[in-house]
């Protein structure tokens, strides 16, 4: 078992990396001196995979459980489903002293945080990620919430969890769709923090399906990748400053799926396709050599990601629609832009008309 | 002008007491570098009353302002009228640097309080409270949130506001019952924290309408409220324990208020029931003296607030409801009752049966 500790300065909390981890998580909770309720939130096709062995751990460890099954999928990460969490906490008395624990991907994890953070003005939370892109990225770092019909995660708290247990021997389950779209956040800390990462998976010959990775690198993008985002959060819970480079790929990769209706491309896949473009963006701006965004554009491929815009979406909506992404201050979009392999810099001074060519490009 | 700071470890706020403030709003905002975008949160009836005024003073500081009314009355206090709130944030384009400013009683500011503390994930939030009540408690500490339809303030958050700012002329236009319920708030003050304002209420001749009551003695409830609420919130921001008190009265209040839709009482008078409660249960503990409880309940009715429950509610379905509260721990209803003019203490350690006894004889 590794363990990665986010250090904070109110709660600090453990990441531990346990293959059959899922079974010691009533064990694990316990150390934490939490109330006696849970409350286990999940969707019905991780819950009937994971749901019965998750419910005994926790009642051997002597919690009483109650559970919640929400609609798979982006789209219903609505204040809809977070309302049903509300019902089911109403119904069953979930207490201050409570916690509710996410099991499954980052809808759900984003959904149970946000609902732990708002019930009671906020009570426990315990991630169980079960995707790769929850394990090393969404369920680190406390950030919660739902998409508002017209962009994602617009409605959302800060929220650190108590415990992110991940097993890796879930990803088994993992469609392959779902587990190369965790790749493309790997990828990412590749090329903003961690130039080794990024070399050991130059040297794979695979990337594209958890079966043909060796163990040994399965676990070095497991531990590096939370070990990276840890640091960033450490150094930056509330985004005051350096946590904005998370946000690598992701302004543009925001705007395709709200344009695309979150159902044509999901978050990995959009990430993938903004860091495409973040990159050409650097080159053409003269902060990024060309073989360096050919290098990551590699990665990308190697991981079956896709490098061009989906079909049909307009460009221009794209740039009307950067306008709307949280992380616009006095109507400058900002974008983080590699300098060299494991490390990018932030940047409001891009030009329409750059975004415009590169994204044409893309087509 | 009187100010009085909200110490806060992460950021503290000044309640500033000025008669004629809100037109000097936007000059007070100047000065916490702000950005420009405002969105002004109101109901239609106190917009027509101050809605220009504060209008033109946010505007002649250069802020750009959009406002978003909402309907009247804690029966509003959802989801659905923050959802008003977040589309009126989304078509507009608001930021993480802009400001939402309620314009209101308790109701609107906890409303906007939440949208604030949720809208990309927290945004700035300026309290101008237009009701005693929202004056002297509501609008100050930072609890934000909307009622659950079988509870209420369910789902919330702690956000602090920037600025509060209270202008006492405001009172003027507030209607004579919600005057009062502000002075339930007050009453409560004296009872839990400063005995020397429960004796200026108890030398005024009348306490039920503000033009009968001496314009020292309105000073001094605004400026001794608020000093207790910031004293009391700046000890223990997030309710780790003395800011319980502040629920003096309202753990069977919210049982009141709830069991009767929200309709029959407002929160002031459902205070005052459950000050009286909570006055009789320390006096059958044997914790407080009768005659103390009987001066409390003097207060109250020269404030012409009731001290007996509303027809037709049933005690049992109190005593049941209790159990919902965000304050019960393993099942434990908690309890602050007096021991002194001035002083109270939390305990969980109240038989039902004494409970139900009290609420018999208020029947």
């Amino acid at each position: 078992m590794t363990s990665i500790i986010v250090n904070l300065p109110e709660q600090s909390y453990e990441i531990a990396i346990a293959p059959g981890g899922i079974d010691q998580l009533g064990e694990m909770m316990s150390n934490l001196k939490l109330g006696k309720k849970v409350l286990l939130v999940s969707n019905p096709t991780i819950f009937k995979h994971y749901g019965q062995r998750v419910l005994a751990s926790l009642e051997a460890a002597g919690f009483e459980v109650v559970s919640c099954n929400l609609s798979p999928g982006e789209r219903y990460k609505t204040l809809s489903s977070v309302q049903k969490i509300y019902d089911t906490a109403l119904e069953n008395r979930i207490e201050r002293s409570s916690t509710m624990v996410a099991l499954g991907g980052g809808v759900i994890g984003d959904m149970t945080g946000f609902a732990a953070a708002t019930w009671l003005r906020g009570i426990n939370f315990v991630q169980v990620p079960t995707s790769l892109l929850a394990m090393v990225d969404a369920a680190i770092g406390g950030k919660t919430g739902v998409n508002h019909p017209q962009g994602k995660n617009l409605i959302g708290a800060f929220h650190q969890p108590r415990l992110v247990l991940i097993d890796p021997e879930v990803l088994k389950s993992l469609p392959v769709r779902e587990f190369r779209a965790g790749m493309a956040e790997v990828i990412k800390y590749g090329v903003i923090w961690d130039a080794e990462l990024f070399a050991q998976m130059e040297e794979s010959k695979r990337l594209d399906q958890l079966r043909y990775i060796k163990a040994e690198l399965i676990e070095a993008i497991l531990n590096r990748s939370c070990q990276a985002k840890a640091d960033v959060v450490g150094k930056d819970e509330k985004e005051a400053g350096l946590r904005a480079i998370l946000n690598y790929g992701h302004t543009i990769a925001h705007a395709v799926e709200s344009l695309t209706g979150y159902r044509v491309v999901n978050h990995g896949e959009a990430v993938a396709i903004g860091m495409v473009a973040a990159g050409q963006i650097a080159v053409k701006l003269g902060m990024w050599k060309k073989e360096e965004a050919e290098r990551q554009d590699a990665l990308i491929q190697k991981a079956s990601l896709p490098t061009k815009l989906p079909d049909g979406v307009d460009i221009e909506a794209i740039i009307e629609s950067l306008q709307l992404d949280k992380k616009v201050k006095a109507g400058k979009v900002r974008f983080i832009l590699p300098t060299q392999i494991g490390v990018v810099t932030i940047t409001d001074e891009v030009p329409s008309d750059t975004i415009r060519e590169v994204l044409q490009a893309m087509q």
